[in-house]
């Protein structure tokens, strides 16, 4: 067994569904939002650090993993928990969104991708197969198929021949899958395109993975666009599988997610931007670096519970940015992900109560308002 | 009352000294590393992780926290343990080291001293009476008077000048010291000149501070230099005041200067080494950014019980300093910190033993032969 998910209960008025997703890691109470350790680590933070936060999950970059420190070095210690100390969950990416925007002089043909490495140009060619075996060797709990993920705006045809690709590379990935105890997730494409978004839907649900994940938004697109296409998506889902929207962490989308029915989300945003002084709050984003805060010392954000808010000061934190102290970085990265950890947490009490309708018509607004506007 | 120094216990054989200096934030068993926060943090660590480690107190740079944040802002947060998280103690050093050494354009008179920042170019005149009453106001358990100290090598008549200033110096901050919830130390100079060294500190001596620091020295002399300052010193500093040794932090100075009377040490030398992938083992220095360690799964340091060296292997943490992820930095900070404590927690024990006059036959030779050579 790889990994199982139990609906536990779903909002009458809307599509938001809580969960749990089970893993040999332990267990996801969904809908969650899952920090990224891009290269094995969160950024700035350690594994007892996202712990308290009571992260389940953590999402790792199989391309930048493949390219340093290379897969060898990761299955001769045991797998990637065993690699960064992490005893939780763990999905790795299939790179395929990194070949796309980071890899340069890109060349892909049916049958993979050729690319070189952003770090040293060096030349890779990777197959749906090899990325299947090097995510097999990594040994996250859930692997993901490398799917073709076109740039905002393409084409119909553009993303008509992405959705088809991505189609016959998951068949592949599905084929090349051998670890029994590592979970497999599709990815959908289609862009904006409603029938192609419900096309590779259907065609990737043929092959029974584990779970389906949706690809291909967040990239650019207005909002709007992106929640049609999980509108589309929302009633044709499996009921009993896991549902994962990748690379959105914005706490507006974030919420509009889990009321269009999905479940797991990872995104760089909120570290990112912490580690540039921007931080989350129940009045929006707040840019410590600003010298208005220079002699503020109430902290981040006065309802916020975490130990950053309990024991630091904004004119504190703000010292420590412009200082160039790391622990200035530490602690909005710390805040942020608490941040969300709280929001999702507040969200899945709703749909526990049977109350996320109401929870949704108040707090969509808000959220929106704050969060809306921007990226 | 500010501090208290129990003296519990003298080595039979050598000068060394096991006791409590207790302050207002907590007692901290000597012989003590303080680890830096020269800018009001210990770079890439938490106050928690350094309470992890039993740390009991920390130095602040007065001459950093006056040019940035400036000292107002902390005074106004209730002071610095308040404005930096931080319930134990803590020691601001003068900023007459970081003058001497950092400051552009440095013009010194009698009075005091005319520098430049090191960060925006512009104008500061301090004299005794400023930097005391600047400590004052940053309220840290313990300040340090302004001293001249001049670089190595420097002259006799060079050092007996500074000698001389550092005395009138001292009694202006010792008049102009006002909070007496605030302990001072002295600083005596003297260079590598015995009777310069004697003289200095009969003068401070005879001003009855709190304590007593030996400035002056791990400035590039010799360490065998730096040593017979400290036998020349060791038999007349009283007895049952605290004694602090500024600015060594190498494994081999930490066991000689107990040796030698030694109550309490600073240096950025652990913290700094950390950044650039140096850590201390019980092999000596390791530069875990080299080639040999991309494979290599043991810790850091088999014989260390940190959870660095619990967690991580030196492949791992090689990969995140390569690849730029600060959690390296982290990792590594971390242990090199832990491995201080571990070390100066083993010769507390073996004085508490009495024995620590075997403890140093043994230990000795071991800690020059990887730490001796190299700074």
């Amino acid at each position: 067994m790889s990994i199982a998910y139990n609906l536990i209960t779903k909002c009458p008025e809307t599509g938001a569904r809580l969960g749990v997703l089970k893993t040999a890691h332990g267990s996801v109470q969904t809908p969650a939002f899952m920090p990224v350790a891009t290269q094995g680590s969160v950024k700035t933070i350690t594994s007892p650090e996202l712990e308290q936060m009571q992260t389940g999950m953590i999402l790792g970059n199989c391309y930048h993993l493949y390219l340093r420190p290379g897969v060898e070095i990761i299955a001769r210690s045991g797998g990637l928990h065993k690699f960064i100390n992490w005893r939780n969950g763990i999905i790795t990416d299939s790179g395929g969104f990194q070949i796309f925007s980071l890899g340069g002089m890109r060349k892909i043909d049916d049958n993979g991708v050729t690319f070189t490495s952003h770090i040293d140009g060096s030349a890779h060619y990777l197959t749906p197969e090899r990325v299947t075996r090097v995510q097999n060797m990594l040994g996250a709990d859930i692997a993901m198929v490398l799917d073709h993920c076109p740039a905002y705006p393409s084409s119909y045809e553009e993303v008509l021949r992405a959705v088809e690709r991505t189609t016959r590379w998951a068949w592949r990935c599905r084929q090349a899958h051998l670890r029994t105890d590592q979970a497999q997730f599709a990815v959908i494409q289609g862009g904006v395109y409603a029938d192609l978004r419900l096309r590779s839907a259907k065609d990737l649900m043929a092959m029974d993975f584990h779970g389906y994940a949706v690809g291909g938004l967040s990239v650019g697109e207005p909002k709007d666009l992106m929640y049609e296409a999980l509108d589309t998506l929302g009633p044709i889902l499996p009921e009993h599988k896991p549902r994962y929207l990748m690379g959105v962490g914005s706490p507006d989308a974030l919420l509009e997610g889990v009321k269009r029915g999905i479940d797991i989300f990872d995104c760089v945003l909120p570290t990112r931007i912490a580690r540039n002084g921007r931080v989350m709050t129940a009045d929006g984003y707040l840019t410590i670096r600003n010298a208005v805060y220079a002699a503020d010392l109430s902290p981040l954000d006065e309802r916020c519970a975490c130990p950053v808010c309990r024991g630091y000061s904004r004119a504190y934190i703000r010292h420590l940015l412009n200082a160039g102290e790391i622990s200035g970085m530490r602690l909005t990265t710390y805040h942020n992900l608490f941040y969300l950890a709280a929001l999702m947490e507040e969200i899945r009490q709703a749909i526990a109560r049977g109350d996320f309708g109401r929870y949704y018509r108040e707090k969509s607004p808000i959220l929106k308002k704050y969060y809306g506007g921007v990226v």
